[in-house]
């Protein structure tokens, strides 16, 4: 299990949430303040600043306060490491089954080169 | 919040279990029984078990007894489901820089077209 970093718990449970996603889903499209992220949603500053503690703890999202505006932006990188195990043990998958179907085609294709004995 | 599909939850919750990674690492690369995946693992069967059941609640993995063996297998499906939830936010994102360099890169340019005034 070592071979998996630490990284991965917090960005698959970061990613877990509804109102996370929602927030992750408002950075792909560009930079927001706080204040522009908690709009849309039915919750408490203090409860959305929780969700943007796990969004940076996870390293999806980044923040930089400037004078008094905190804006949050996505890094990509954290979406790509997602990506990129998901898409390593989707392939893995696929490969495996085209194997098996070349497999399957030429051990269907036997008896007809062979004798019939 | 309505559009992501509670399904999502069920998904990266799944995932972000070092042990249920290894689970479905393993089960990447060909069906295995529950013996064999609980094999390398550093737990009790009872423990192996209550992770496969949030695996298999999640959609990522199915299994299906035959006697006395319970075979389990990824469902490529739902690796896919969550491999388009991020691979969606990170294009947004990437276009949105796209766009922005092109931007940035057309009003670097105007200076020179304009007069000097």
């Amino acid at each position: 299990m070592l071979n998996y970093p630490p990284q991965l718990d917090l960005l698959f449970h970061a990613l877990s949430d509804p109102t996370r996603r929602t927030m992750v889903d408002r950075l792909s499209r560009g930079p927001a303040s706080v204040s522009a992220l908690a709009e849309p949603l039915a919750m408490s500053l203090p409860a959305v600043l929780q969700h943007l503690r796990v969004l940076e703890a996870s390293g999806i999202v980044r923040s930089e306060k400037a004078g008094r505006v905190r804006t949050c932006r996505v890094d990509p990188a954290a979406l790509r490491t997602v990506e990129a195990w998901i898409s390593e043990r989707r392939t893995s998958w696929e490969r495996r089954l085209d194997r098996l179907g070349e497999y399957l085609a030429g051990h269907s294709e036997a008896p007809e080169q062979g004798s019939e004995s």
